[in-house]
Parts: C-alpha cells; sequence; structure tokens
C-alpha cells in the first residue's frame, strides 16, 4: 500500500529565523517521515520545495540540503526531486514523501477500542527549547510495533499529547482515562526551576513578558512538537510489550500513561482527584 | 513505474492578486499534471499545501479547491489530502501529484536523434494574456502519442519553445534547425496590432513603461507557459502522424517544426536566412 504525505514549514512560524540551516532541513523532512511513521510505513522518496527570498545565500540552501540529506540517508529515503522558487518575504519549505506499507499494518487513528493501554514513547513538552528541529522519526520502532503487536491505533504527536489523543478517540469513538503520574515528562520540562512553574497546579500561559512556564504536567500534554508515537494495544499486550520495548529499543522509554474507555470522556487522574482533560489541558472541578 | 512531481505557484509572482481564485486552483495542479502528460503519464493522486496570510476569506479558499477540483476530475485525479499553513504576506500553493506509466512507454527528455521530426502541440505565445491561468494539460495526447507512435523525446513547455528546446537537445545531445514559419504562433500574439509589434524583426523586450509586445515570431518562441507538448519522432513517422491526429484530435493544432540535427546548435531558418536561436531568441549575424 502506497503512502503519500506533504508538509511545509514556514519561517517565524515554525522555525525562528536564527535557525542554523542543517536544522531547518531536517524539521521541514523530518515532519514528513514522523507521519510515515505514524502508519508504521518506510518512506521511500521525497520531493523538496524550498521557497526562497530573492537575495538568498546559495550556501544557506546547500546548509539546509545537507541536514535535509543526512536525515534521508539514516532512513533510505531517496530526495528524488523538487524545485526553487521565489517568495519574497521569508524562506518556506514544503516536502512531500512516499511510502509503504503492507496492507494489514498499516496503523490508523481509528482502531482503538475500550480497555486498550495507551502508550507513549519518549518524553512530552519543551519541545521548543530544541528537540523540535532535532527530533529522530520513530519509524524503525512504529514497524516493529506493527510487526509484534499490531497497534489498534496510532499517531504521532505533533499538536500535543492532549489534543492529538483527542483526535486519536475521536476517530474510534472512544474516551480515555489518564494517570498523570505516569504521563513521561521531559527533562527539559522537569529541569525547569520550581519558581518558574507557576503553582504546579492550575493550568496556565506562561505570564506574558516574564518568559515564565506552564506547570511540567501541562507541559508535557499541550507543549506540542513531540514527534513521539501515541498508540493503543490490547491490555493483555501491555505488559510482555514493556519487557520486549526494553530489549529492543533500551535508549528510547516507552510509557504506559492510561487505558481506552467506553463513552467519549477525556480524564486525568491523579491521588487525590480525577479531573477532564480537554486538549487544551486539564481542569479543576468547580 | 511511478512518477511523482510537485510544483507551487506564488501570488504576485505566478499570478496577479487579483486574479479569480478557481484559475489559481486550476494552474496549480495544472502544471503538475503537465509535468504527469510530460512523460506521458497517468496522474492518480494530489496533495495540496496552501500556505495563506492569516486573514485569508474562506470563501476564497473555497473557490480555490472549486477550480483545482474541476481540473481533477476531468482528469480523474484524486485529492487525497494536504494541509493548510500560514504565510503571512502572500499566497503560496504546492501540490504534489503522484502518476503511472506503462515502463516502455515513459517519455524522457534524452532520447532525441538526429534526423528526428520537431513536433509541437497548439499554439505559442502570448501565454500570459489567460492562458496561463486556463491550460489544459495534455495528458489523453501525450498517451495516445507513447501508444501510437513512440516519441523519442517529449517535454512540455513551460519556459518557451526555444528554453525547453534547448533542454531537451542538451539532454540528447543533439541540435535542432526550426522553420520560422512552421512555429505556430497564438491568436493572441497574432491580434495584437501592428504597430505594437516593433519591426517584427530584431528581437525586443516590451519597450518600458509602454506596454509595447514582442514581435510575434519572439513571442511564440520565448514567452513561456505554454503547457504545450514539445515532441520527436522519427522522421518517417512524421506524416502518419500528422494525418492520424487529425482524426484523433481534431480541435488542437499539431505543427511540425523542424528536425533534430547531429552537433549542438539550434538554429531557425526563414526564406531569407539561417539565424542561430538561443533560449533568449534568435539573433542576426552580425
Amino acid at each position: 500500500m502506497l503512502l503519500f504525505k506533504t508538509d511545509a514549514i514556514v519561517e517565524g512560524i515554525h522555525f525562528p529565523k536564527t535557525t542554523p540551516p542543517e536544522k531547518i532541513g531536517h524539521k521541514a523532512l523530518g515532519r514528513c517521515l514522523s507521519d510515515i511513521a505514524a502508519m508504521a510505513g518506510t518512506p521511500t522518496a521525497a520531493l523538496v520545495t524550498l521557497a526562497l527570498p530573492r537575495d538568498f545565500d546559495p550556501g544557506f540552501v546547500e546548509a539546509i540540503y545537507a541536514g535535509l540529506n543526512a536525515l534521508a540517508r539514516r532512513h533510505e529515503v531517496a530526495i528524488v526531486g523538487g524545485e526553487t522558487t521565489t517568495n519574497p518575504e521569508r524562506m518556506l519549505i514544503s516536502v512531500s514523501v512516499l511510502g509503504t506499507v503492507a496492507k494489514g499494518k498499516c496503523a490508523l487513528r481509528s482502531g482503538a477500542l475500550a480497555g486498550d493501554a495507551i502508550f507513549v514513547t519518549g518524553e512530552l513538552g519543551g519541545s521548543l527549547s530544541g528537540k523540535h528541529l532535532e527530533f529522530e522519526p520513530r519509524l524503525a520502532e512504529a514497524r516493529w510495533l506493527a510487526e509484534n503487536f499490531s497497534p489498534h491505533a496510532m499517531m504521532d504527536i505533533s499538536d500535543g499529547l492532549a489534543g492529538d489523543l483527542r483526535h486519536l478517540l475521536q476517530a474510534s469513538r472512544a474516551g480515555a482515562e489518564l494517570l498523570s503520574s505516569a504521563v513521561p515528562i521531559s527533562r527539559v520540562v522537569r529541569g525547569r526551576r520550581r519558581e518558574e512553574t507557576g503553582d504546579g497546579a492550575r493550568p496556565q500561559a506562561p505570564p506574558p513578558h516574564t518568559g515564565g512556564y506552564k506547570p511540567p504536567l501541562l507541559a508535557a500534554l499541550t507543549d506540542g512538537e513531540d514527534f513521539e508515537l501515541l498508540f493503543t494495544v490490547g491490555s493483555q499486550h501491555a505488559v510482555p510489550l514493556l519487557d520486549a520495548w526494553k530489549k529492543h529499543f533500551p535508549k528510547l522509554p516507552l510509557s504506559c500513561i492510561g487505558k481506552v474507555t467506553a463513552g467519549s470522556g477525556m480524564t486525568i487522574r491523579d491521588k487525590h482527584e480525577i479531573r477532564p482533560l480537554t486538549a487544551h489541558g486539564y481542569t479543576h472541578f468547580a
């Protein structure tokens, strides 16, 4: 079965003007590869469109391609063409990727079943501190999962765990109950000083002009651009999966963060209470 | 065999800001389909990326898709996805298309042989007066050609006949001799008033600020955005091809404009002289 995905990144929106060009190239291709990983596919060929201001520096463009090519080589993707055009005010890079997946192995968002265990790879939150320009698409991991544990539903996390889990559950017509202590919070977020993280409980945007941060759990649930895998498997596979994962991918954490439920609600539970979870975070009951 | 092409158009560069949105959509997809036609392929699926200013009008975007979908339906191309992102200063549309072609039928630029007859479909020049937003990709014509007359080399004309013939000849390591009276000059160019067309002989850019025009032949050779087919066939097929074409495509002119030669030069001949032809037009011998 053929997979066909496209994704564009824009200067000043998806990356700051000061981003090293290699990382721009990496991110442009990486986002498409993460989409292919989400379906347990194997990317084969890519086309790259660079839309550049008229006064672009050819060395800068070569460095974009260097970042892009390094990632492509690592995952055996052929950059088969593309074009350069003009976008006077800012750089825009659009990448299209072709991939393949065996018909029975393609993972969709829509297959989660009540009772499934919900997993995420890696650690979540704080991606804008650097990971969003350096993440490794979880291609090998996704294929291994499809081959060995047939996830009922899978996707990559680009909008944040809470928002993307909402997408997966809507497609599957199901709900979920998460355990707050099981959500893997990234080192970057955990390392932020306590006084910067607000009261650590109520959801809040960073205070304007102070550079303050969301509480760590909220950051992990909503920051986005994690490019990790979110998937569900039948609960009987949860423990064997965790055991086998440790052997195959010892460097990448895998976390069981909760379970799929009947109905359509999302909740998150900690020691003290169960709170409703929305795409934008959790709220206290009034 | 799989074909995979991408093309982007940018507001203010490939179409004016005042272009009707249906025509923007038509052109965005049409350029990619013309690329597939150039290889005698059949397009199957397309992805569309719209990069839009933040204050875009949803009705305008729907109208872009209406133009795009009408063309897609006519050629049985499935729009299978895409995305919308932000490009604050101007609209940019990037389209990727997948297609197929039987291995032995794929036409490349590189197969022209000395002695081949050179053909173009349609009429050339003046596309910016309107055709560049309304052209019909020559998909059926190209497939019919590949099926019945196995062109040695083929491409679509996007940069102008002179420039694209140069590309084809370079890829084929050959030269060409054109006959100026055989070059099909578009009605738009022919309809321009004589006093607006300069002296009709020396190549010249439109006089600045006067709205004047190139001489008609130069316009047909260099205007670009014709999206017609340029191809070569063995000379023994020239007359049978012209006969069969008239029966199959009575509404679309087909012109034999010259022949492929050994060596690398391009010349154009009229009653009085043979002139060197470059990608930018012809010149008089000094």
